[in-house]
């Protein structure tokens, strides 16, 4: 093997996906040592995300302070890539639901400071910002991220506000023509793997408010709130937001931010694989290994071993999925061009231990896989 | 791919060898239409070995009725191999443990039907046995086999008689001039896997009898019955048989079979692999596949992944062991020959489920190593 693709998913609650890539680059090199082998840790838009592609392709931390969730001062960051034209911002850094401790409330918090890091990176002379909107404690559909950014939003008293999840039914007219000018010549492009509409049952109240601190009555209100803004903002912006799949990500700041930013809502791994130019690296690659915690019939609609091997298949280079757990059902896998899936299970075991023996486990498992690969060369 | 050994062994309690070459077989057929595939189910002497051996060799069952365990007469068989020169024979089938039912007594049971069947194997003409002595009821040091064989046995008042496990400490003098004389030119092979002495804290009494009915005064009794024997032997046979590796196999049996017949102790696996001449069948093979149901660091000294890989580096091929459990501390594995070991545990699972879904995950597993090969190849 010449050159071999390291682009896992992480293993949640048990390794990282930089850990997975560090574990994998060493058993490729121990027996290929010439080998060149390309580290892509998957960004899934969450925590840790900036950090995954500043791993990936290389670039430097921003560190400034913006506006926490509860409109305080926090210390936050984003990452400038090395081509000094892409900005990742992951919203977890100002608008998190660690943030807010045992305090959760989405009827109060904001993704102001989301703005004010789009802005930041807007004025470093981006042309393109990738956001990630994973583990967010807010439900104000982005519109504070939008009024950092110079969207109005009036009520009926016509008076300016800066709108969050318990005030956005208050929102009577939006304003956009006052946007950051130089947004106009940036892309942005948002992660978001989840396919939930803005409202509804299905929707971002009903689904992720409760783990944000929603009770019953809050969900409601919340709810009702989302389905005024994208009134509003159809009735203002001549936009129809409702019904975009992933608008209900981050407390309905997926059609937020369609709405007042034109951004375009795409698969978190086609984001990493477009960033990173998956196709001109991987077309000369031997192999390619990727992975996930979990595979299962989800996996086989987007995540991140259907992604990574739709696009490798064109190519014609072989894709290695391993995981920590094979689910029935997933034989249509082949199909869309994963050559194998193996799991990093040693023994029967129960999942917690399982998990703590993650590290050695991809380690023994990995190591084989490669012996396995040069004997067949032999 | 063009030619394929598969020479598994059993998963105790949910495959047996057949069973999993036949698996083995169908997933790469379905992969490589053309490719030669050779299937070796492993016997371990137990129960079902003949059936391995004809499986892999092809042969008849002979049939016929010779003494059980409690002297009754039984319908038993023995296994004549398709080259009319080689016999196997499993005691089990005239002096197993599951024949005695509740009435388990290894004071009174006999292996008499053993020898029997030896008599007609050797009258039948062929020039080797291989005898099984898994799973056995008895534990008179194979005396009764011996004595149906011409082996006579004296008592203090020299009355000639056919030991049990309960007088075998009567055994005064030993004549084993009346020996079949046809056993002077046939080879006498004895599949065991075990290394325990005849008798002793590590021997037949003390580790098996217990399994076989014995309570503690019994397992004293049959001790002791064993340290008589060794003497006898001693005395006059001129061999010193206390100490052998595998003496204790079935209730002393193992040591009885090298000092009556002149029988060598082999492990089970290289008389499987003698038997089908492995060198020259595997020397242009493409890949080996092997198994077991654990993999542990005890595999690592003799057992069937172990003995099969040590048989196969020398010739170049690549050994693949397919296995339920990969315990800890088996990386030495790879220095024995072993190119890769891969567990079929899909998920993390309790041992009772990875049990019921052995057959899948078998088929899971080996399908997806079939196709990696593919891809690898193209």
């Amino acid at each position: 093997m010449k050159k071999v693709i390291l682009i896992p998913d992480s293993f949640k609650g048990s390794l990282s996906s930089e850990e997975i890539c560090k574990i994998m680059k060493s058993t490729v090199i121990k027996h290929f040592s010439d080998c060149e082998v390309v580290e892509i840790p998957v960004a899934d838009g969450g925590e840790g995300s900036v950090d995954c592609f500043l791993a990936a392709l290389g670039g430097e931390r921003i560190n400034l302070n913006v506006t926490g969730p509860f409109f305080n001062k926090v210390g936050a960051f984003y990452g400038l890539l090395a081509d000094g034209k892409t900005a990742v911002i992951e919203m977890a850094v100002c608008a998190g639901l660690p943030m807010v401790g045992e305090d959760k409330n989405p009827l109060i918090t904001t993704t102001y400071g989301v703005g004010e890091l789009i802005a930041h990176a807007a004025n470093n002379g981006v042309k393109r910002i990738i956001l990630g909107l994973g583990g967010s404690c807010t439900n104000d559909a982005g519109t504070g991220a939008a009024a950092a950014l110079g969207t109005r939003f009036y009520d009926d008293r016509n008076c300016e506000f800066i709108p969050v999840g318990g005030t956005i039914k208050k929102i009577k007219r939006i304003d956009n023509s006052d946007m950051l000018p130089l947004l106009k010549d940036i892309e942005i492009v948002v992660m978001c793997d989840v396919d939930n509409p803005m409202y509804g049952e299905r929707g971002a109240a009903y689904i992720f408010a409760p783990q944000k601190g929603a009770d019953d009555s809050m969900i409601r209100e919340l709810d009702e709130g989302l389905i005024n803004v994208a009134e509003i903002i159809k009735k203002d912006l001549s936009m129809d937001v409702a019904n975009i799949k992933g608008g209900g990500a981050a407390g309905g700041m997926g059609s937020g931010m369609v709405a007042f930013l034109n951004a375009a809502l795409c698969m978190g791994i086609d984001v990493v694989l477009d960033t990173v130019d998956f196709e001109n690296i991987a077309l000369d690659a031997d192999l390619i290994f990727t992975g996930e915690g979990k595979i299962d019939s989800q996996s086989l609609r987007g995540k991140v071993v259907a992604g990574v091997a739709r696009r490798a298949k064109p190519l014609g280079v072989p894709v290695v999925a391993v995981v920590g757990c094979i689910c029935d059902g997933i034989e249509n896998i082949y199909d869309l061009g994963v050559s194998a899936v193996f799991s990093i299970n040693q023994r029967p075991t129960s999942l917690d231990e399982a998990i703590l023996h993650g590290k050695s486990n991809m380690d023994k498992t990995m190591d084989n896989i490669i012996r396995f690969i040069k004997a067949m060369e032999a």
